[in-house]
């Protein structure tokens, strides 16, 4: 690591307004810089810590949860790389990445393996697919299977081929596999192990997903180490993009530099998810850039954009939006609805401990927005408490406050077994509902949209468009939306906020007025 | 377009050594420069041309292609966003990307449409799932049908689910399917139509997919200029690389500086391959770069890097390697392998023309290399001829020369319906294996690498090991290997090398040697 260090500090506390010492460009030719500390901080040795840990708890839960009988394990199916590849083509997609669930015990981020946890033992095995002479010449020397344990902390490895002996030898005649549906999707698990002699173990298919979703709720201290470290990258990476923010950038520019950063600074080759760069009223899609609308249009000057971005380091993700003005400086009307933003945010986290209810946080967040349109007039006509009746907030915020965070950008676990999302609009979006417990790590994202569908549904519903003033909803159509979005710790006593970023108006303008500053300057 | 232009002409032959030209840096903050070209080049009014004048291909080889009967259509199935789900989460695995058969009829770039061309009437039919109020929330607005029309030159457009009532209205009853297999993968096609009363149609699924196929293989004026732009954007970018390349990074930043140029300059959100970033011995591993070897080591001086990058524009790859001493300086076993290794590249450069036969050109190249490893005095004990008949060529280069290049990396039609690779060592690894035609855009690739199962190999087999200098070759052991890879249209006369980017020894320590010296002028 350099002594000169052109990175954040890894405590994210440290140090009033951070991100004004972050670097501001990549390294032009003229500079030498050291290996990045973000590549140096890729520990093996932490990694088998964490992944060993994470067994450890697996061990202690186990007889409560799977109540297994004697010759027990549990066996997982990894990620192929069949489910990578492009079409017919021989290339992937995108590079291989492993099945949340099996990384997180096992560690691995190669294609088609298994692996087992042997229950009366105790000891884990890994199963990979060897090399050949063919994939020697494409992919690498063959390792020995000791490469393997040792690499991942593994008590054994073997080839795939040898899943059935193995399991033989070690008297195993029950096997619980991993069959369970995402909450977010809908979507059933799809890794499903299918070995020759399978069909010769007895299988329990119901008891294992419920109990690792609910294992992977609260992290581990290693794992939290990473997600502050993936914060640290996510945001540098969106300070970055923030002093290059200009008029007549296309939107997939802002990704790319976002990427460039993490990729570069950050060694994160993946981002978590699609990049969400909306700008005007590209704004107010709440999933923007996808395929359809591919980050494509030129940012003019007056608009506002709305960064959804987060990079996914060493397996974890993260969530970050940041919303703000291309030029730099916020109208009177951005700044009413960014500070009601900010406000719903700030409120809402410096309420977060263990034990409040995430659905009242959602209702905190909608309270504190419908109070700002109120005072801004943009609605009228009742008390806040009337409009939470009328479902107004949703009008404006019609996503949930929040979700989970860890491996996937939308983390298992965010009911309870057995219980659903309440019906009531805004609450029915709410991904996550459940009580707070310590070592949760969640998103808090409240914001405001002007979305014409959503929009002109209101105004034709009487009960809600009595509300609105439409002179002053004018000035706002077309005008897209904000979104401020953090990854917040719950600790024992509170919460404390992973994401390391200028948040109010007056702090995203001395970041860009420096910016612009520089930028004047280099016109001149 | 701004009148200053910091991009690469797009006349590729415009002025000598044109990369010195380039930019050197991702613009710094204090850089007001224009949206960039790249972005502009994205002209829809072009992509329906361009599509069009595929179609009209279409109609004038369908009546030999496929000698259809009265009521005929051509019925495609686009890719699905369930392919592109990362397991059972509710993100995916990249941004959707279209199937290239369809995309390449049809131009559109969105999950989960059909697209018919009906025979009889000439003319092409789109079919799209339309949004719901869901899909209005998270994805955007609602299109009219007309929107995707006129967007995509199409005689109508209709929800998907009125395929099947719309084929009847057309009086269609027999249906040409696709279905083949890829010959670089082996993997049969994988958009399989499938609707609410398909059983009704006479369907062909032999006589489509050769027909494509065949089509593909020549390249349209429009495939050409756009082709030459993806070109221009990996050239400039590898040139960007190449000035920052210094010891210390690591092979993963090398990566994100390509993707960083290609995605903010260059208008290309993918690569259209895994970046192969391998330094040191990892040179010699040809698709290095994997989730088993993600690009992971630091570089270290007096190490060779084999970069193989190329960029996706507008649904077009590249394909592209530049190796080069990572401190910009070749000893004297670099040159000799770098020379060798490029003097076969231009010899067949210039051999390309329209009637010759790749197989010659791939043998060639290995003639060639084989001549200068025995000038080297690494090979020994026999003529060309001699060294020949024993397959050494390919113990050093154990791929083959190239292969077509289109929307996919390996593009289809490499090999003539019913014809097959050769057998013999070398010539078996060739994925284009047929006469050169006017409009084909091929790779030229050769290289040269020292790949210890390889070598093992050889040294193990009399036949083989008695031509090979162990003396000589111990000093070349773990240094990895050289590969220089340019995309090369057929023309009518002759060939037109794309790629645009240093390449003798001589051109890349110029652009390397300036760099070092910015570099030392900055550390002074």
């Amino acid at each position: 690591m350099s002594s000169s260090s052109h990175l954040p500090a890894s405590t994210p506390n440290d140090g009033d307004r951070p991100w004004l010492k972050w670097p501001h460009e990549l390294p032009p030719i003229s500079e030498a810089r050291q290996t990045p500390e973000f590549h140096a901080f890729q520990d093996e040795e932490r990694h088998r810590k964490m992944h060993k840990e994470i067994r450890d708890r697996i061990f202690a839960g186990v007889s409560v949860a799977l109540s297994p009988s004697p010759n027990s394990a549990i066996l997982l199916a990894g990620g192929t790389s069949v489910d990578f590849e492009l079409y017919d083509t021989d290339v992937l997609k995108t590079e291989f990445r492993q099945e949340q669930f099996f990384r997180y015990i096992f560690g691995v981020n190669y294609p088609d393996c298994y692996g087992i946890i042997d229950l009366d033992k105790k000891e884990t095995v890994l199963f990979i697919t060897p090399g050949t002479d063919e994939s020697e010449r494409w992919e690498g020397e063959r390792r020995p299977m000791d490469y393997y344990s040792k690499r991942f902390g593994m008590d054994a490895t073997h080839p795939v081929s040898e899943l059935d002996q193995v399991l033989q030898s070690r008297g195993i005649k029950n096997l619980f596999t991993l069959e369970g549906t995402n909450l977010d999707s809908g979507n059933a698990t799809r890794t499903r192990p299918n070995f020759p002699g399978m069909e010769k173990y007895n299988e329990d298919k119901t008891k294992l997903y419920p109990f690792l979703a609910e294992l992977r709720v609260c992290k581990t201290a290693e794992e939290i180490r990473l997600l502050r470290l993936a914060n640290l990258v996510s945001s540098a990476a969106h300070v970055y993009v923030m002093r290059h923010a200009r008029a007549g950038l296309v939107e997939l520019q802002l990704e790319s530099l976002f990427k460039a950063w993490c990729g570069f600074f950050g060694a994160a080759r993946h981002c978590a998810y699609t990049c969400i760069c909306g700008s005007g009223a590209h704004g107010s899609i709440l999933h923007y850039g996808h395929a359809e609308r591919p980050n494509e249009r030129v940012v003019q000057d007056g608009d506002r954009v709305v960064l959804d971005m987060g990079a996914e380091y060493d397996g974890y993700a993260t969530d970050i939006t940041r919303s703000y003005p291309i030029n730099g400086k916020f109208t009177a009307d951005q700044k009413m609805v960014h500070d009601a933003v900010v406000d719903a945010q700030q409120s809402v986290i410096k309420a977060l401990k263990p034990g409040v209810d995430y659905r009242d946080m959602h209702q905190l967040a909608e309270r504190v927005i419908l109070k700002h349109l109120l005072a801004a007039g943009l609605l009228q006509g009742g008390s806040v408490d009337e409009l939470m009746s009328a479902h107004m907030a949703s009008v404006f915020m019609p996503h949930g406050l929040g979700h989970l965070l860890g491996m996937a950008v939308h983390d298992v676990g965010g009911y309870l077994p057995g219980e659903n999302r309440t019906p009531t609009p805004g609450l029915s979006y709410l991904r996550l509902g459940r009580k707070l417990q310590a070592g949760m790590v969640l998103t808090v994202e409240p914001g405001i949209y002007f979305n014409q569908p959503t929009l002109d549904k209101a105004l034709r519903n009487p009960a809600q468009s009595k509300y609105i003033n439409q002179d002053v909803l004018k000035r706002f159509l077309g005008t897209g939306g904000c979104r401020m979005e953090d990854d917040v710790l719950i600790t024992e006593n509170g919460a404390e906020n992973m994401t390391i970023l200028p948040t109010t108006v007056e702090e995203i303008e001395q970041v860009m007025a420096e910016a612009n500053k520089i930028r004047a300057a280099g016109k001149a």
